[in-house]
């Protein structure tokens, strides 16, 4: 099963997608259910009643003629993990602890749904601001001391994230914290696709595209945590809530391509990390989060329109 | 004004105190007001209209009564700073930016307010589960690119807040992770002050008490970084939301007493960073924090109650 979030008349309602172009409103074939993903999940039997309302129906809705929106509505807890690909570990010189996921938290602000523009920080502010594809995870159930082994029962679905970042504020500190809280400078989507549907995570791989060109790709077993030992050592400390997502890490960047001018020329690259075959995301890129099986996240970038005028 | 939220027929509501033993309900004198701080702090004259309404009125209610609970439901952040004291700064041997506020996140799963129990982990997962005592700042209206001349114009008000804190996990990597965000470790409370009243929070101090023994104190003016740069950083990168929480750090463990062998004996210590001075929260505990001019924030220490079977 596939969800989304999409506006319907101002609102965020979901929908649940039936082919490569159709989808039927949540509203429609299940009214008794909360309009909100987070209150599904909650229920004991959301998503089962989810999947019996929406089983063989013709989708009578087109996906084209929708904003889709982020699907997660103020989660208790929106986790990422730095470091877990070998890769990148590589590429940035940077050491992680091999036995624990090494974890931050990003806010609800800093991600937008699928087709929604990335704001990229003016110039003055910072310009190596860059895209990590990364496998999404959406916890479903509430659970502590959950053992490694029953861990991926505790999982609601799948998703394509890019946990873009933004370096010169990433170093300011050894807690990255505004750095990889820009607002809206991530995104995650197009849906949440359930585990019955998506299968073994380690089995998919990740690639990210800018303006057509992959960047990344790499298979998800390289990760040097996994999903299931992740949720196991979270629960250690803290009560997983159904919602609550976590971004698994991103991999290196690919070797530059050979007419590839951008990628290979080190002082069109700014920031910490310099690194062949690393773009930074400038507005006017489009830039493609795809998992195998799963779908493509595409995001256009533009300049932060933010004013000190926002304010009141 | 101090505004604090409490338990009504099983329902987080809103009140204003009165007096020292005293408080009106928001629902009897303001009943077109949201019941919910985030929201009335939303509106644009949302504080405004809560002042009059409250203004001169006596309290028809006892503190003594009531349950208090966390004030801000689901903020959109909740940052925090490290290594913002030179005391606490030079007690851990760590280095931060002069410049730039050293920030993270906690999320709000990992607060209770006054008087609520705080979780202790359990021996087999962590000992090192330390107090932090901190000023906390709540933000009233949103903002982009704030001068730091104009920041305190953002904050809403004060609170006082324990930044509980599990070192064993805070140091499995760089990013301090789940380590900060321990379910129920930490708190803060008794209510929000606002500016009007608290004043220039340069000008007050906060302090420690575990079991009646003062544990910390220190000037909130001897932090690296204030609260007008703090808000003004983050505001370049980030839009600055009603209800978002910012703990402004905490300062490092006064000397042991002469008769304190607890505090004098470091083999009763566990973590990274063993103090004189400093001891660890123990379920049995009561831990006060307390921000002069604005009150004194309690909790109990209680073992972590939660089971592998909370989960469903």
């Amino acid at each position: 099963m596939k969800i989304i979030a999409y506006l319907d008349a101002g609102h965020t309602v979901l929908g649940v997608v039936t082919s490569p172009t159709h989808f039927v409103a949540v509203a429609d074939v299940a009214p008794d259910l909360p309009s909100d993903l987070i209150e599904i999940l909650e229920l004991d039997d959301g998503l089962a009643r989810l999947r019996e309302s929406t089983q063989g129906r013709q989708g009578d809705r087109l996906l084209a003629d929708v904003t889709l929106k982020p699907f997660l509505s103020r989660p208790n807890a929106m986790w990422a993990l730095a470091l877990n690909f070998k890769s990148h570990i590589a590429e940035t010189g940077l050491q992680t602890n091999p036995n624990y996921p090494h974890l931050f938290l990003r806010t609800a602000a800093s991600y937008v749904g699928a087709n929604e523009p990335i704001f990229a920080p003016s110039e003055s502010v910072a310009r190596a601001f860059d895209y990590e594809g990364e496998l999404g995870v959406v916890i479903g159930k509430p659970g502590r001391y959950i053992p490694v082994e029953r861990a991926l029962a505790y999982v609601a679905g799948y998703t394509c994230l890019n946990e873009g970042s933004v370096r010169e504020y990433q170093i300011h500190n050894r807690q990255f914290g505004l750095g990889k809280n820009f607002e809206a400078s991530g995104s995650y989507g197009p849906w949440l696709m359930t585990p019955d549907e998506f299968g073994d995570p380690a089995r998919r791989s990740v690639l990210t595209r800018v303006n057509g060109v992959v960047r990344q790709q790499a298979p998800l077993d390289d990760m040097l945590i996994d999903v299931a030992r992740t949720i196991s050592y979270l629960s250690c400390g803290y009560r997983l809530r159904p919602g609550d997502l976590i971004a698994m890490g991103t991999p290196g960047a690919l070797k530059p391509q050979p007419d590839d001018v951008e990628g290979n020329d080190l002082s069109r690259q700014y920031g910490p990390f310099p690194t062949p075959g690393l773009v930074h995301m400038r507005p006017g890129d489009s830039v493609e989060i795809e998992i195998d099986g799963l779908g493509v996240l595409r995001n256009p970038v533009v300049p932060d329109p933010s004013r000190e005028s926002d304010t009141r």
